[in-house]
């Protein structure tokens, strides 16, 4: 069974700058559709966590833009737990146009576990069951 | 002493699309900052209003577009509160390109005054100097 | 047949602001995806009539927010023609939460039809099949 | 002469999410802000160069997030050249609070220089006077 997760959207018109292109920041944006997307896929969906107290923010992301995409082109994110330890998480991703293949993007997010207060707490002891469940999905490695 | 606020700033990249133009909701979303500044400007800031307890959702909003406008260029947002009643209130904005004074878009957002659980309630009663504050800038018509 | 379409889909994290809901300006943007979306459906795509010409700015908008949305929550964006004269166009929408179907917003966007240097043509002389596909689709009414 | 640029600006109500804090994607945004107004500071403005047909799009960026920031807390955007070979550059960023000096998040992004067909070529031989311009306001190391 593949830990590797795939969201297919097309690019809004919105999303699109007087370049012709989609703006670089949308792809961060589209990067957390993906890993929320695939979170609720794998029953630790982020409204869920939230309720329980576990915010997961963004500690860290680093893109590499290899081709442009436009307006309707429709994109395939691809997207991995790649490093998970229950204090932090890294999450991988490969973005391609979802006909030809062509690679659009790559790139990572980093992730800290905090309570409600953004302070760091023992995921492992006071979640176990959430815990085992980010352990299950980690790759271990970028794919 | 004019009720009418002025706000002046460019058009960022990341607002245009690709039809080369600033993309029609961020106007909306320049509104807001016009708004919030010059409520801060009458002593009214939305964080202080928010720490207080007064919440001021958009209840309705309309724009007409007359001209487009393009990255870089500079904009004068002019607004004003045309309508107040304490439960209810209604900002103008006209704008304009700050160099020509060519009209650029105009257009209104209604507002309601609630409580954080999204309750209305006696703003005039519980924060009279506040409810005394916007009726004084209430310009009571369009300009 | 009905002439009044769907666009499902959740509201995303970074669409929601620090009052805790929906940012009302994503409104105006899920809007287009919609309308894009119907375009796309009744084979009048956006990039196809951008390329042969036939641009289409938003020359006016107005909402009204009935009850407020929260990330993670799944709205129907029900929309439809319901002007069309070849030189203008309004399109209607109401949104509802797909599940309560409780009535989250409702609003028009109204539209020219203009070539690429943003100056008006005969929609129905130049493309007549165009033209007419507009006009079957027409709702000639709110809905 | 310091080659160090400074942005100053408040965050926007609709920069933020429902956790209550800057959405992470508004840094990448504001980064560019940051980048275009210090480039018309130093006679290489954005709007001119693509007029001229220079085009610098981003090909990667990375960020680090250190503190949260809020709803119209006001930012110092600290950016600088610190890469330019005339094919590619690099621009790094410092984000602190404008009143307390506290580190909000760092980061980078790197560029091409390229034609209206996205296609690279020889800068310093098309355009020296630019070129020279870029070189000039070189910091040739990270701050």
């Amino acid at each position: 069974m593949t830990k590797i997760f795939k969201y297919i959207r097309n690019i809004h018109y919105y999303e699109t700058d007087c370049m012709g292109i989609t703006h670089h920041s949308n792809y961060v944006r589209i990067f957390e559709e993906a890993r929320i997307d695939f979170m609720k896929k794998i029953d630790l969906a982020y409204d869920r966590l939230e309720n329980l107290g576990i915010i997961i923010p963004v500690t860290g992301i680093d893109l590499e833009y290899k081709n442009v995409s436009k307006f309707a082109q429709v994109l395939r994110f691809e997207s991995a737990i790649v490093y998970f330890t229950g204090v932090r998480m890294t999450v991988q991703y490969k973005v391609f146009d979802n006909e030809t293949d062509e690679l659009i993007c790559t790139g990572h997010t980093k992730h800290a576990f905090v309570d409600q207060n953004f302070q760091p707490f023992a995921l492992q002891k006071k979640f176990p069951e959430i815990w085992q469940k980010f352990q299950d999905w980690n790759l271990h490695k970028d794919f």
